[in-house]
């Protein structure tokens, strides 16, 4: 399954609770689209989220994110990984 | 110890083979500036990289990239993750 990293800007202040639950919240849907969050960084002073996931397409991603309510700004495929 | 997502534009058509290189030149050097390269996910299409490490410092991953020749566009420390 193809990997993307999906980028989000405008976070400043995030907080580690409000990272876990954008992250639960995709992932309590993320089967309906087949997709599978596996791990989100976030750099609170720059306000910028980075989320690693498996998915079948980046439309899928884009989806799950939509549907929680969280715009993403940036899904790249990332075929090469080391 | 601090974990930073650093990001090189400008990388398109980047290969497997070249990821690697560069993945294994910024390695063997990391250790000098206490800096541990966990991984690394690039795009090809849109030619960007994204590399994970753990470090003291934003400074001392940027100096590690330079010493092997590579300019990084951003560096983010990402003290929350999940």
């Amino acid at each position: 399954m193809p990997q993307f990293m999906d980028v989000h800007h405008g976070m400043k202040g995030i907080t580690a609770d409000q990272l876990m639950e954008a992250h639960s919240a995709n992932r309590a849907i993320e089967e309906e689209e087949h997709v599978h969050f596996e791990k989100a960084w976030a750099d609170p002073e720059s306000g910028t989220v980075y989320c690693l996931s498996e998915a079948p397409s980046a439309e899928a991603v884009q989806r799950i994110h939509e549907r929680t309510g969280r715009l993403v700004d940036e899904i790249h495929p990332v075929p090469l990984t080391v």
